[in-house]
């Protein structure tokens, strides 16, 4: 069936092809993203370690959703109807069908942070459809399948390809193409977020972006976001100089007080703070720990500090 | 002294500090270079393998100037008298004097063409006067003095580092720092140059340039700047996509009718060509030779097609 409800049709995914056998069951972990890193605006994206699972079972009929963690208590309003959906275009992609599939979401991205939750629950359920049906999706379609929902491919690529990515569209007659591909990053280079308790909207801050900038910062974040690749694959001492941005953060901040407060604060500190997506997420890469005391005022402040690992891709962790 | 007409004062370079012996000469290597790349404005540049030769010998006393291939007959009021100035700057900048220079240039980089010839004498000057200090400057501090000569630093880096380079600027109250990383670029990857018979002037194609762009053009910008770093240094085939612009060369097209002819032509042939700098050269980035037809046509068409290395930045090929 296509939607959450019950009503459609009576085969979850393609009626046409191969269907599923009951009891067929798949886990996957999806990781959080981080998008824009500074410079890369709509383009650059990392993986972070901070993971939903994600469990689908094939059942007899109709379509059962747990959801335990960040997101509980607010399905199917949310992401984890998203993660159906997910499930859904994954299976008609491979040209697969299942008479009813259960899903269970243990999630532990927060949602509307900025952290690509929603990118996230896309990727997961994707990778879960590609499980059930033994890796028939490229890495390739994948990224295309989590972008469309998207609408763009910054946070999906990177929930798919891990790493840090750097994503592109190409428009043609044929269609929109999203395209990514993973960067190498120095083994040193780690995240820290900056989580605060209030939620942000995308759509909000957007809309504070403007339609035309002065050529001379386009081209400065042109310089830093070609120096991002570098000081990721191996010159972490420039990370600072690379992630400064004039396309987005600083028309975003008088909608983003705090977070903007922090990201001065780190990089005054020598830190390469940048907003993580559109906020209210602070993030900081680099090569050590944060320091005690800047740790000890945001959470004084009320803010969630976690150093995360660069993280793999959304990966198969069991099958049955 | 510090001027070609054998006024002021009368030791070349610094007259406080140590004095080079008469007769003590070095001879250097200094490549071409082509600066953006496509998307990095100002940003990217790449050393190329077509190499000015310069020699300098300390002498009793005066200034001689010795010029043959491209620029000759053009001294002093060119790249050369510029090389002389390099010498004396590299010299003072060392705390080195000498009672008299003799310098030999034979110049194969052709001027005014979009191949950073003026870069090239001015890191040529610099690096000559390090070799006969042994020397005494840092490469960082090379790239410094190099881009004060140029005013920026996107072919001068390329020249001294070699490869493709990331620049960028950084301004403070203590002045401007010009900086410069080198990427790690996949061997496989050749340039072809197209170099017309007629000259540019980067003066008149830079006042072609808006003061705005769409924020979505800077954003393109941006994200091809990430990728061109990742398809350098191991997806060449993403070459293509990565040099894409939005910021300079559409605008410039009215001034470089036949340039613009040509990246079109080899762009829809699906090669990464782009723009030299300002022109009106074309660079075309690959793993390949150009095709025939096309080398044939722009040859008929009075073009000068070379394929050349991607050099290693300048330096010291003799000593005595």
């Amino acid at each position: 069936m296509s939607d959450v409800d019950g009503s459609g049709p009576e085969v979850f995914g393609s009626s046409g092809g191969r269907i599923l056998p009951v009891g067929r069951t798949v886990t996957i972990e999806v990781p959080a993203s981080s998008a824009n890193l500074g410079p890369g605006f709509d383009a650059l994206g990392v993986a972070l370690g901070l993971y939903d699972t994600i469990s689908v079972t094939v059942i007899a009929s109709g379509l059962e959703l747990e959801v335990s963690g960040e997101g509980a208590g607010q399905v199917p309003e949310d992401a984890s109807h998203l993660v159906a959906k997910a499930v859904e275009a994954g299976l008609r992609a491979g040209g697969v069908g299942a008479p009813g599939v259960r899903i269970s979401c243990t999630n532990s991205i927060p949602h509307s942070r900025g952290l690509g939750s929603s990118a996230s629950a896309a990727v997961g359920g994707l990778v879960a459809a590609n499980g059930l049906m033994d890796g028939a999706l490229s890495t390739d379609h994948l990224v295309q399948l989590a972008s469309e929902f998207e609408g763009h491919p910054d946070n999906a690529a990177a929930s798919v390809l891990g790493g840090v990515v750097v994503s592109w569209t190409e428009r043609s007659t044929d269609g929109v193409r999203y395209r990514a591909v993973r960067m190498e990053v120095d083994p040193s280079i780690v995240a820290t977020v900056l989580v605060p308790s209030e939620t942000s909207s995308t759509a909000q801050t957007r809309g504070l972006l403007p339609a035309t900038v002065p050529h001379e910062d386009a081209a400065f974040n042109a310089s830093r976001a070609a120096l991002m690749s570098v000081a990721l694959a191996s010159h972490p001492e420039h990370l600072l100089a690379a992630t400064e941005d004039r396309l987005h953060q600083s028309y975003r901040a008088p909608a983003l007080v705090g977070t903007t407060e922090w990201v001065t604060r780190l990089r005054e500190r020598g830190l390469a703070a940048t907003v993580s997506g559109a906020g209210p997420t602070v993030l900081v890469l680099g090569t050590g720990a944060l320091p005690a005391d800047l740790r000890e005022l945001a959470e004084r402040q009320g803010w969630t500090v976690r150093d995360l690992d660069i993280a793999d891709g959304a990966r198969v962790v069991a099958t049955g």
